[in-house]
């Protein structure tokens, strides 16, 4: 099963995002968390969301890029749905969160699991260098999602990014769209039959 | 006079963070804005704080680290705060926000003023190098957050990050405490005596 957390703070302004979102709810076995919808108030239920992240076994991180980062309610959701004790490990001088305990047990809840992450930024990808207006790579602004990944264990695919979402035409955007719901479809395929052999 | 934005989601549980933030308010002219006390519910009184930040010379980012950034509702914060048109430009193709639109002007409040980011980690230094278990620096993981103070046109000072926030005796954490607040006072000092002679 494939997860899309969906994180976009204007709907209704949303272009890019929406147009992947709406190729990939075509596709089965394709379950969308919208949460800016489900979650109006911040008040993120924590127990749904990891149940939903259990029966996974990918998920992708749909969101336009915030501040070279997710929006806030995106990162609230990995603050609280990421716990420690389940989604990371106990070592408390080693936590990648703040609130680390002493008490907790070893969190692999997600561990074996894929992570897509799936951002649109306003920017063309020129801007994104050293020469560009923020001045280094995008590879290297987008690490701390990259580790956030992967210190649950997950294994970080190749980001699907869609750069320039604000100017890309119809037709290239149309093309976009087909090539993420490809990715999709790729990796539904190499899943299956992987459990097939094994 | 110097803003300190602080965020941590359990003031309770907070040792580190609020030592420093014990100390720098003891110095004149310093302002806090606690915003997980004042906003509980993530509703962010936008001209307020956007005010706070035009009144400061110097804003300090306190917080933990949290999955290699801010807390999710300091991201809230500097999502609705740093805004389009008040923030940063109005080029609609290099935005750093994806609610980017073609009718804002140039937003320069916050060019010219200075900004300390101040994180504590869970982890020791250590944890952040090739070899450590977040696999990459410290300095590169923190990319996003020095370049959102930049892309503001703010001048970003030397970091101040305690690390091991959970296992620092309370003597190496006295020490810390002074040298943050000493920090402080240079600041002030170098900047009052520029304006000074201005």
């Amino acid at each position: 099963m494939i997860l899309i957390v969906h994180a976009h703070p204007y709907p209704s302004r949303s272009r890019a995002t929406h147009a992947l979102l709406r190729a990939a709810m075509t596709l089965p076995d394709v379950t969308v968390h919208s949460l800016y919808e489900r979650y109006p108030d911040f008040d993120i239920d924590i127990a749904v969301e990891q149940s939903a992240l259990s029966q996974a076994d990918l998920t992708v991180w749909l969101h336009p890029l915030y501040w070279y980062s997710m929006p806030g309610l995106m990162k609230h959701y990995i603050d609280k749905v990421l716990a420690l004790g389940w989604a990371y490990g106990s070592a408390r001088a080693n936590g990648a969160n703040g609130q680390a305990d002493e008490t907790a047990t070893a969190g692999r809840a997600l561990h074996g699991k894929h992570c897509l992450w799936a951002p649109s930024t306003g920017g063309d990808i020129e801007a994104y260098s050293a020469a560009g207006v923020h001045g280094h790579s995008f590879d290297s602004l987008s690490m701390p999602i990259e580790m956030t990944a992967r210190f649950c264990g997950m294994f970080w695919q190749p980001p699907f990014v869609l750069h320039g979402a604000h100017s890309v035409s119809d037709d290239e955007l149309t093309l976009k769209t087909a090539e993420f719901k490809q990715r999709l479809q790729d990796w539904s395929a190499t899943h299956v039959s992987k459990a097939a052999l094994s």
